[in-house]
């Protein structure tokens, strides 16, 4: 079995087949990680080079960890501004890491688009791990995954997600996903947190109220509000978005059901989510910080050639 | 053997007996690092986060040469602001962490209690690298076997602890083992930098003249000055310091006897250590160096429950 | 066979016999590299420390690409200020590392001399990555190797070094060494740019007029215009310099013959090096890069003591 992509840019590209031979390639991932020696040989003399144009501890940390337990050798470059400021072009220096004869890229970067690009310009696999406002594909997959550890299935769940989706690439990885797995999607938020042509673009419906969305779902991806971009909106204060549309326990105690929480990480503690939401047995985000590894195994096992015959 | 403790979070939670197995322990890693082949498989497939949230590159260094030498998984993360000003609580960054099936953190920080706090939350082995101005328990475990190396026995071995005790986690994680182990200990430097309650909470003496101090001492263990925090206290001028505080070899000279001089590093040349003592046959500075190399991998090795049976 | 050296300081310590040592090594090596798996354990058990006081993202990549593929143990030390502004010596920083049982040093100093001074201080391997406006010998290697791929030999080669002479370690190693192996050299670039004294301290000839240097050469190895130095020289603009000196295909196409473009990268296209050039098939610029993984395996393994018998 093999992907129909040599990589992994977006949800978008990828057929249903894809997403559950990723998915499936998990499970068996993660049974690994239950067994006291957690490390296979799969990826020995691969060598991967994870370019972080963008800083995300937990995403790079969780790719490196996947690596190492593929037995890969690793190689982290941060462009904390730098080496980028010396001027190179990003293709130039990717090429350059490329003559070096590394074989995958897992890449971050500020810009839409900017795995793309690389992707037509060189031949290594490469793993978009978040571009600007654009995918965020393994986060989707692990999303993906914890959904289906809790409700067996995607196909006809009903999935809220919450926040600002108009600057999120984990909202439209979700929705790709979701609609090609056969969930039921709403996005929800306020007017100015949610694109105009979202209805016409996705198989989504929006509610601007978040008891109703609580309401009709059975599962609730709270997106972190990223405190820095919100002076651009509307709902100026994180108080006033906090009182509108935060998770807290008095909403879930009016529902006449339990629903499952998500959050991508790290959580805004007292402003998309309250603590005693976090941490209580509604929430799985541990669950998918655990699922992202398995998810990443997958991806660069799969992207790596080593699960063609 | 195993140890009392499933951490190690300072020196005043061990026994004496945790102290002496983690001593002999080291002992036998230091053989094996005189071999030409320095690695062990030990901790193959114990997978290691080192969470630097305080810059310290030999410590971390230190850690990092242990582990591998063990043959573990390392992980690095240091937080030099950026994830961490995303508004993430320290129990957040570590579950997340934690999540992805990390065995043992080893971790510094600027807070006292903050891997004391984390123990209680989370079931990996904590080492604690060191904790604001409350302990460094492997510096005093490698300060312990480096004059064992020189003397033999702690027992009724006399060590002065020389300079700023007031902010020093070296000083108080050096005390407690000395006390536990049955050394005598005076601590010297200037009234400012020495807590009042020193000598009710502790079985030290103090003393204020160094000259005194190190005539009576087999082993002085100079502390470095935070140039940095000197501002707060009455020995405004580093000069001024020196003068009367840093040994140098005029005040050596003067003694009756030949003493063994220590320093946790870096060294302040011409500050608290003059480089004609810091470099001289007294100094057992790179020893200490080299055997806090042995002791962690000792730390390592006895936390992660392979020396059990 | 082995080299005549401990470390690799500069291409002026080594004798014509070293110099083709490491060039047939490298080769060995590169054929390694064309393989599925790239990995060969020559250095199991050799713990390095790449010490890079001046970032240097390629440099430190292909090093420790070269490090790994040989097996090694890789401890990465990056000096952004924070230890170093502790005020610890150099010395101590590296006689610390050293105490941990470290056996070789990879070090990058902006201070010229710096990996010299070391060496006559401490008993591991050291290979100078770049020390101030003095060396950087593996480029000169990896520079010869590129030029030896395509020319089959050194002997009676005619080489343009064309750009900012004055301030420029690679200029500097690669007359070293193009001296020693019997090419013919041209340095080239404005007259600020040129030190006085370069036609008495080498067999270099200088010439003002970049369309006659490329006329005579056979390869031209464009060096990067240092863009934040450039306040100091006559030549006060970027663009000034660009059009009097900087290599474009109208430029090339004036010649009557064809000349392999080498550039030591990152270039600054548009300034030193058009697009159009520096990504047609007279650039060997990609496998400069190539090569330095091999070229830097062969310092490290010959350096090791692993190829004497």
């Amino acid at each position: 079995m093999a992907l129909s992509t040599r990589h992994l840019l977006g949800i978008k590209d990828l057929t249903p087949a894809d997403i559950s031979l990723l998915l499936d390639t998990a499970k068996q991932f993660k049974e690994v990680l239950q067994r006291p020696v957690k490390k296979v040989p799969s990826l020995r003399d691969v060598t991967i080079v994870n370019l972080f144009y963008e800083n995300s501890t937990r995403t790079r940390i969780s790719f490196e960890l996947a690596q190492k337990r593929l037995s890969a050798d690793v190689i982290n470059f941060s462009a904390s501004g730098s080496s980028v400021s010396k001027g190179e072009t990003l293709l130039d220096t990717v090429n350059n890491i490329l003559s070096m004869k590394v074989d995958m890229v897992v890449m971050r970067h500020s810009a839409s688009g900017a795995p793309h690009f690389l992707s037509k310009h060189i031949p290594a696999a490469i793993i978009n791990a978040g571009d600007g406002i654009n995918e965020h594909p393994t986060q989707a997959l692990l999303d993906a995954y914890s959904m289906l550890e809790v409700f067996g299935t995607l196909k006809g769940l009903r999935v809220a997600i919450v926040g600002d989706i108009l600057h999120s690439r984990v909202a439209q990885s979700n929705i790709h996903l979701l609609n090609k797995m056969g969930a039921e999607v709403v996005v929800c938020g306020p007017p100015t947190l949610i694109p105009k042509y979202i209805e016409e673009a996705f198989e989504v419906r929006v509610e601007y109220n978040v008891d109703k969305a609580l309401q009709w779902c059975d599962a609730a991806n709270v997106l972190r509000i990223q405190l820095e971009r919100q002076n651009q909106v509307l709902f100026s204060s994180v108080r006033e978005y906090s009182l509108a549309y935060g998770i807290n326990r008095e909403r879930l105690n009016r529902l006449n059901k339990k629903i499952t929480i998500m959050h991508p990480g790290p959580v805004n503690r007292g402003v998309e989510l309250d603590s005693d939401v976090a941490d209580s047995d509604n929430s799985i985000i541990l669950q998918q910080v655990e699922n992202g590894v398995a998810v990443r195994m997958a991806a660069l096992y799969l992207l790596s050639g080593s699960g063609n015959s």
